[in-house]
């Protein structure tokens, strides 16, 4: 595109903002339609364009002009920080009340939770004020009471989950699922105006609330990170800077991703890491980085004052280990555990996968709702029934954490030696069910994240494992493999509560595939700081495992195949020996704009038999630049009004000056300054390029003469060529990004 | 770079490796000297082709080959991992030893420190069989015992330093200062292989334990990575796959580099993370991420194992926090102690760089090991006097993080609260004198970290701002800003050791300009997990603060300017409209070879007159290829012998096919696919090319025709043009890089 100089655009900018070339692009850009694509470098050059225009003001405007935009900047970030941080909180809030309301409710208000209620009572006394909903209907007989007991968890089950599901279909379609795989397309550059919708926003808030309530097989990680981004749009749309170009939008909403994290774990680090590895957009600039790292700071001190807990700790999970070290051959039921993890981990995902198809093209296809009652119903029933599995998720996850001890109710028995088996037995089942109702429930018409499920089965896993090892040590105290146990018999050697944070890091990394920003979540999320070394031991290798047995990147990059996202995964390609040439479409099979030869009218034609996003323009054989497809639009669509316009050639250049009123000049259409590479560059290099410039297309020419071209989508293709259902969930319509 | 099919390459490589043209390739890529920079791109070619050679071996081969390789890789990683581990363990051995040694020595055995000596003596019992050198020689009378403390004390700590610096001054020249600059750089792509020999690997770890028992204000963090990054590069000597490649190479040494940081601190994630940030390595390929996390792993295990502590744990500086909340008042305190450390930081980075130019341009230039040992000497003497240095920085700071507990001993009366103006005072001067020290000793003929002395200026300031804070709240427990302390005065409201922390991360941020990495360590190194935010929130803020004082990058990016090393700066550039035209040297001042023109003769004269790294080959204006200084060296050189040849034309490409017999073909010498760009690209995204893609050179053109150069050290010399120093320690020899 032409540079101005920064002279030039200022005169322009004082005579007004639509005859300027700069902000004329500007407004261009703003214009994208769903489902396509930003072009980066463009958004960039009109940002670097606005704020120059700022700098060469004279005197004091151009001092603050640039120091009000960081400042707006930072008022976003910091409002998003702690607007998340405050709605996780009384979320959680809300949740609490929510789940214990399916047991019971508090005699003197009905707003109060069992724990608030019971507050004032000392601990060891029982609780009179919170009334289960036998003792309020005063039911007497033990049968009818737990009858009615399972009647109203299951029916108030599928009330939340309904309602929840109704919400979501009937306001904001969009706030289903989890939204990290959305989140990352859209950071990529990928145009959904409406997922980040306020709509979406208070559905996603409410629906999350009712469905974690409902005890689905759900968590609240993922969808707080979209509620997060959701509100960083929300707020980013007040200022014209940040409505104007979608580049800065998306690293606002780098940082609220970054914030979303930080809530949903109360790990702060973890979020800024999470935002560095798995969502890749930290790679690019420092700068981004700094701001997630501000609004996950900022979102975590508004957690911590809300604290939904009543523990002033940020730690969920708080793992109490009674020795801090931890014996070599340990590392054998560990590193079970990272297998197992590791490949339940590759079928718990391609479980997902064909569940998914499935509901894809099977009549509950048709009927959303009604699916999400019927395995709300099933979870409520099978959850009351399996002793592990009636407490949320959380509860459940935190009491496998916790080591014995004996000043500390012991959790259903499972400091228990003498019911190990039944206790291990009880931890798989309760570990397959799971597997199972999550595999179906990722992906209903509800929001739902997977993180906490994958925790719960892998600290059912976990804790059995321990249990087993524990059980061993206790029938062989001195065979020569716990040779390095303390030989005092009181004092513990195995402590399985830890054993469960293992299966928990095993069974993530092999779901996620993510490696340095879970170890950091798990250990935020622990506190089990000296163990930090097993836990990197087990994601390393589960993450191995899972890679081995599925090449498929993680869940989340799974979703986006099968939904088509344009989206370039971070993954090392490697050619094999294999040239850009290999990888373009050649010059011929190009749909190209002839300088000086195509007429108007064929343009138009051209325009609507084809829906690329731009075209590259060549004199004879040389290649002259690129036009993006709005731009021609545009400008074309006066002059197809008038039939003596229609005719007329269209001019990109100054090669042809000849019949100066047959022709139009286009010329200041063209983008010159696009990236041209020779073919026999090698493949990898060209997706490398993609990779990390954020390229729309690259052109190829040689000696000056068009030969090819390649576009984002090429590389997307080759890069999801090996998963069997690219796009088979994808809705056609939003086809159109190339 | 012809890109030869691999059926073709396989039948070459099967002739034998020399005539192979692809193996040529990376014969000569591995004959870079010392000063210049790789090309990434034909070291990246080079293991492409040598990869697809390997995979397209028929049956088992093809399989096993590159398994082995990749076996080979692992082998290095792990064993380079071991390797630190325990050189770091047994350096810690070294120094608690030798730093003992200056005190007294164990009666019954010379080799025991003070602990290993007294370890069978019961706590609260005084130790007879460890002997001040004062009960040895049996002195009764209390001067005499002090004078020849201090003598013992001082000239000892002299006989280290002077040991150090004759040993780095006689055998290693470049195992003095930290490495990481260095490091830095050779990551980048520099090629500096005497810095990485096997003699400054021995070396740099022997004069470290010296250096540091020496008690000089140094630590040991830099120069382990140093060590870590020697020992890679001596294990990958063996294998031919990385003797030949020093992009993977530089892989593997990033790996080292994480390992390193993971062994100095204790922190296995701070590692990795180091290496992300600071070194910028992992932005281009998680597999080398991934490498780090597993030599980092690995590293820290071989340390546990070595338990140099006797405590079996990572954490070096265990904090031990009464209560897990803090208040929101602390903030002020906190915010006042960031400011301080982001000026003070910029201040000694200042200094620093003042000292070393005075140094180069002194007398202190021909006597380094002269001035080492003046600057023991006084150090020694200063130490002794004062009464918080005279203990090694390690143990001041692990004391200064201790909270005040009547159960443990009180570190030099710390604790009472009557004496809080004379320790404020004391650590307030312990601080000023180690931050003039600090700023003499990085820099000269010795190992010296800046890490540690850095952290232990701000545990004094912390302690000294805890202290003052303190002292407030018992003069005042009513005032209203101490309304959230708890009323019992016999609870602990403000915790004067976690101020230390504070303070050393606010220091730490001013002095190196680190983030994210800075807060992991900070906090797996005192396990402060429940106060990760107000580390983060002092981290940011003295890195704001840091970076408006001084728009330096810290003290690495500092040295590295100084020194004048092609290492691109991970900043983000933000031109003002210019483009890609002003950064370039246009065609008219470049040095091109005009196809079917210049003759050998007229090559060699080029070749000798210009140290240029490749130069332009053109046929009239249109542009051909790049042919690089090495590959032409070798083409011509036996030419030059016959004088007939002498004057033959050299013809790159098929245009001119007349007068074969007076012509030389050097088509095969000529890199095709070398990138171009049109002159009217952003400045911006040139420079963000370089960074992002590790380029040589950008080719310029328009319509086929070369237009202009841009090379990696105009873009150095453009982002360092802000600080006045650069180069000003180069020694003039290495400026060739270009």
């Amino acid at each position: 595109m032409p540079r101005p100089d920064p002279a030039e655009v200022f005169e322009l900018s004082e005579e007004g903002q639509v005859r300027s070339p700069t902000h004329g692009q500007t407004h261009f850009a703003s214009r994208y339609v769903d489902g396509s694509t930003i072009d980066w470098l463009r958004e960039e050059a009109a940002e670097r364009d606005r704020t120059n225009v700022q700098r060469s003001q004279f005197g004091v405007r151009g001092l603050l002009l640039p120091w009000f935009d960081a400042s707006k900047m930072w008022f976003i970030v910091i409002l998003t920080g702690l607007g998340i941080g405050l709605t996780g909180g009384w979320l959680d809030v809300l949740v609490k009340w929510l789940g214990d309301l399916r047991e019971g409710h508090c005699s003197y208000g009905f707003f109060y939770n069992q724990v608030s209620c019971c507050s004032d009572v000392n601990s060891g006394e029982a609780c009179d004020q919170w009334q289960t909903w036998g003792d309020f209907l005063v039911v007497e007989s033990v049968l009818a009471q737990s009858l009615l007991h399972s009647f109203v968890y299951v029916s108030l089950a599928v009330a939340f989950a309904l309602s929840a599901a109704v919400l979501v279909k009937s306001y904001a379609p969009y706030a289903f699922h989890t939204g990290i795989p959305e989140i990352k397309a859209i950071l990529g550059g990928y145009v959904f105006t409406a997922f980040l919708s306020p709509w979406t926003l208070l559905i996603k808030a409410l629906g999350l609330a009712l469905a974690v309530a409902s005890g689905l097989s759900l968590g609240k990680e993922g969808p707080l990170v979209h509620v997060s981004c959701c509100m960083a749009y929300f707020l980013s749309r007040f200022f014209k800077q940040f409505r104007n170009s979608e580049a800065q939008q998306r690293k606002l909403l780098a940082a609220a991703a970054a914030a979303g994290v930080s809530v949903a774990f109360g790990s702060p680090l973890g979020g800024v890491l999470f935002g560095l590895e798995e969502l890749d957009t930290f790679a690019n600039e420092s700068e981004v980085m700094w701001r997630g790292f501000v609004a996950s700071a900022v979102a975590a001190v508004a957690l911590q004052w809300v604290n939904p807990f009543g523990t002033s700790k940020l730690v969920l999970f708080q793992v109490t280990s009674g020795s801090d070290t931890w014996r070599a051959f340990e590392l054998i039921p560990w590193l079970t555990l990272a297998v197992i993890g590791g490949i339940l981990g590759s079928l718990l995902i391609k479980l997902n996968v064909e569940i998914a198809l499935y509901r894809r093209s099977s009549v509950l296809n048709e009927w959303p709702v009604l699916e999400v009652v019927g395995v709300s119903a099933i979870t409520a029933a099978i959850s009351y029934l399996v002793v592990f599995s009636r407490v949320q998720a959380s509860e459940l996850v935190a009491n496998l954490f916790q080591e014995c001890d004996a000043n500390k109710i012991d959790y259903h028995g499972l400091c228990n030696p003498s019911a190990m088996w039944e206790n291990v037995f009880l931890l798989v089942l309760t570990a397959a069910i799971k597997v199972l109702l999550t595999a179906w429930t990722f992906g209903m018409m509800i929001p739902a994240g997977i993180f906490l499920p994958t925790i719960a089965i892998g600290a059912c896993l976990g804790r059995a494992v321990g249990l087993l090892t524990q059980g061993l040590h206790r029938a062989y105290p001195t065979a020569w493999i716990f040779l390095s146990c303390p030989p005092d018999p009181s004092v513990r050697c195995i402590s399985p509560g830890f054993y469960a944070v293992i299966g928990a890091s095993a069974m993530l990394g092999g779901v996620t595939r993510m490696t340095i920003s879970l170890v950091v979540i798990l250990f935020e999320l622990t506190g089990a700081l000296s163990h930090v070394l097993p836990i990197m031991i087990s994601v390393m290798a589960s993450k191995w495992i899972g890679d081995a047995f599925g090449k498929d990147g993680g869940i989340y990059a799974v979703w986006i195949a099968m939904r088509g996202y344009p989206w370039l995964p971070p993954v090392d390609f490697e050619d094999r020996g294999e040239t850009g040439a290999h990888l373009m479409r050649a010059v011929e099979r190009l749909v190209v704009i002839e300088d000086a030869r195509n007429t108007i009218a064929d343009l138009d034609t051209m325009l609507k038999d084809h829906d690329f996003h731009g075209f590259p323009v060549v004199h004879r054989h040389d290649f002259l630049g690129f036009v993006t497809r709005d731009k021609l639009r545009l400008a074309i669509a006066p002059l197809l009004l008038e039939e003596s316009e229609r005719s007329k050639r269209c001019v990109f250049s100054q090669h042809t000056s000849s019949n100066a009123e047959e022709q139009v000049d286009l010329s200041s259409l063209l983008e010159e300054a696009v990236l041209q590479l020779r073919k026999e560059v090698p493949k990898e290099l060209v997706v490398s390029m993609f990779q990390k410039l954020n390229l729309r297309q690259i052109i190829f020419t040689t000696g000056g003469k068009l030969t090819g071209m390649v576009t984002k989508s090429d590389v997307v293709a080759l890069l999801t060529c090996n998963f069997p259902h690219t796009a088979s969930l994808s809705s056609g319509a939003r086809r159109s990004w190339g």
